[in-house]
């Protein structure tokens, strides 16, 4: 948790955090000031201290909606600092970092690097900014650095931002089921009322809009893909196809908070009508694992241990794995789960490479999402939802819905 | 434009790039895969050669749309390259990246590197990989550099694109006036049915609303500011902020093709039923700038030249301008306009520090935005249109949209 920081910063040794890049749709930087529209902004963590958020002068009110002091470039002229470089603009970039981080005391010892940026400036900047300044020592942050530790366990407030996610997240795959229920049916296929066929797209379209509607967007996009796509896990669904019924359908839907803020995770599958017999089986076997795994998570359980249960499991009705087959594309292709945050994916993960620090520590939020695919006979399945382990190491569903196969149609 | 890219690799005497991240929202990555559905990619661009694109297994049909050779990750396996870096994911990464570049046959030369990242995580791996392969020189891809430079100009597909998301965004402006207009008035404020004042929050909203019906989405926010915050360029207004009559909005519109693909930027300001003197003069003056410039723009002339021009003319009235006081919040304080894309903001640039090299040539896609802001006197002026510089050196708007400034309201 955010209240952890100084705790892992002084663990870890470390001076400083300088996260860089975007207020927004940039994790570790709305994870510290909340999320500000700001273009380019940069943040320097000092140990024991507030963080200082540094941001071009036109967007100071925004800067100061995050409640942290603030410093514009301003006080670091940037024509100045070009000439300085003889006009090569890294340079000038470190020059500026350079400044800011003697302006905020921060001269000596480990600094880590955060922040969403364009790798070729980032590196040509920091390969500079090391060289000015030799006496501190910049590190990646890796996955099990300091600012990751602290998101891994989430407080109260994130909890609930989540939790209005999926209450969101819920609410547009009930509008999307009532949606297609209630469509004419010709020859099969799910129908406008003037008998034009729906496609993928069209549904794709109004899931968007009910996502907007609540103040929510997808940036990573939603997988609705049916038949052949939905065995092949991270298809997103061809928009020109028509909606069959009894084919299957993989309905994953990842939204965030606008602007870039906290994800939730939900996948349901669906059959229009009616399931085949093929359909049936697998979808059951699916359930039946989602339901043994649900009921054997334990606080504090390595994550990757569910993976090797899931494998277990699904091998053990005769679906290959990639526990006992690693370049399997069909049966069961994916890890079981990952944690959610301000990243879609972030840790814990529990693929069979995970860390064994990857356990469901109280805050941790994860998905459980089995799923078996096989596309060349045009179906799979998965079943996700996100869960939540409370402080009391109660494993509990941020949001209910249900999980019925077969999704009625007009008669 | 993409098609240079091979001339100006082979100038540069660059022997590949590289472009990682993910398959959407990446900027480099969209423009070179068409913006794919990938979590994680690399792409490598070897001099003369068809772009090889590196994926995950799961997603192997997404990468396959983007009509390149792909190749998924499961070739490197990666618990051994885990085992060979004794667990540094850093180092493992660096080992899979060496062994990418010698399947493609790079070995040796300059590589550039491009694709929105973590810097933490990509000056990590970057810097391993430079220590894997000293034969190879690893460079930041600078502003003007390769890629930047293709992109730089715009084919004819993409100002399609550019134009067609023009024609989304002046639609959605054009939904947010009639609905302005046709809401009750109840003490000066701009109600709903029930007497109860709308907010900046609620109209931004329904923006997104609209935008998402049109496929278009707005990851950088909108501009929706009343009243102070009109007067400060970069504030995206407030949401508890009401719609007083006789204010100053300015509104400022960049949303992009879904997934992150191209944008476009436009600004219109608008006063609720009456514009006051102030806020009229204030107005009058920014268009008449506006027109001037227009009226000046010409093929090839370098951009920081309408810079300079609009300095003087504001400054002719009476404004202060970053011109004579670099340090100003009031008056004129940003730059002209900017090259629009794949980024909302980039090449050619105009502000005084800009490159000399930053001209209008034909291709190019800018904005011509001046403005007056004072924030204390509670109100602020833009005016934006998307430009084009077309093959023969003709400068086009590419939407159209009245300008007018006071927008009538329901008596």
């Amino acid at each position: 948790m955010k209240s952890d920081l100084d705790t892992f910063m002084a663990a870890d040794n470390l001076n400083a955090l300088l996260i860089t890049g975007a207020g927004m749709h940039n994790p570790a930087m709305v994870y510290l000031t909340g999320g500000a529209h700001l273009t380019q902004a940069d943040l320097i963590v000092k140990k024991g201290q507030k963080p200082v958020l540094f941001h071009g002068a036109m967007e100071r009110d925004e800067a100061a909606k995050s409640g942290l002091p603030t410093r514009t470039y301003s006080n670091y002229p940037y024509g100045e600092l070009l000439k300085t470089a003889n006009g090569d603009p890294y340079l000038a970039r470190a020059l500026r970092y350079q400044r800011m981080f003697n302006d905020v005391g921060v001269t000596s010892g480990k600094v880590a690097l955060y922040g969403r940026v364009d790798i070729g400036q980032g590196f040509a900047i920091i390969s500079a900014l090391q060289k000015l300044m030799p006496e501190i020592e910049f590190l990646g942050g890796a996955n099990d650095d300091v600012l990751f530790n602290a998101r891994y366990t989430k407080d109260a407030v994130e909890i609930e931002r989540i939790r209005q996610m999926g209450k969101v997240t819920t609410e547009v795959v009930g509008l999307t089921a009532d949606f297609l229920s209630s469509q004419p049916i010709k020859e099969s296929r799910l129908c406008r009322p003037d008998g034009q066929p729906w496609t993928i797209g069209d549904v794709k379209k109004r899931i968007n809009l009910w996502l907007a509607e609540r103040g929510a967007e997808n940036p990573e996009d939603t997988i609705f893909a049916i038949g052949h796509d939905s065995g092949v896990p991270h298809s997103s669904g061809n928009p020109a196809d028509i909606l069959q019924l009894g084919q299957t359908i993989v309905f994953d839907i990842y939204p965030c908070e606008m602007g870039g803020g906290y994800f939730y995770d939900f996948t349901r599958t669906w059959c229009l009508g009616f399931a085949p017999d093929e359909a049936q089986k697998l979808y059951d076997q699916v359930r039946s694992v989602y339901q043994q795994l649900v009921k054997e998570l334990k606080v504090n359980a390595p994550f990757k241990n569910y993976q090797q249960l899931t494998c277990e499991l699904f091998e053990s009705v005769g679906h290959p794995t990639i526990l006992s087959s690693p370049d399997t594309e069909v049966g069961y292709v994916h890890s079981i789960g990952h944690g959610v945050g301000l990243n879609i994916h972030e840790r814990p993960f529990s693929g069979s490479d995970s860390s064994d620090k990857d356990i469901l520590s109280p805050g941790t939020v994860i998905t459980i999402e089995p799923g078996l695919y096989y596309p060349e006979q045009g179906m799979g399945v998965r079943l996700e939802d996100t869960y939540w382990v409370n402080p009391e190491g109660k494993i509990e569903i941020l949001a209910d819905f249900p999980m019925d196969l077969v999704l009625p149609v007009r008669i």
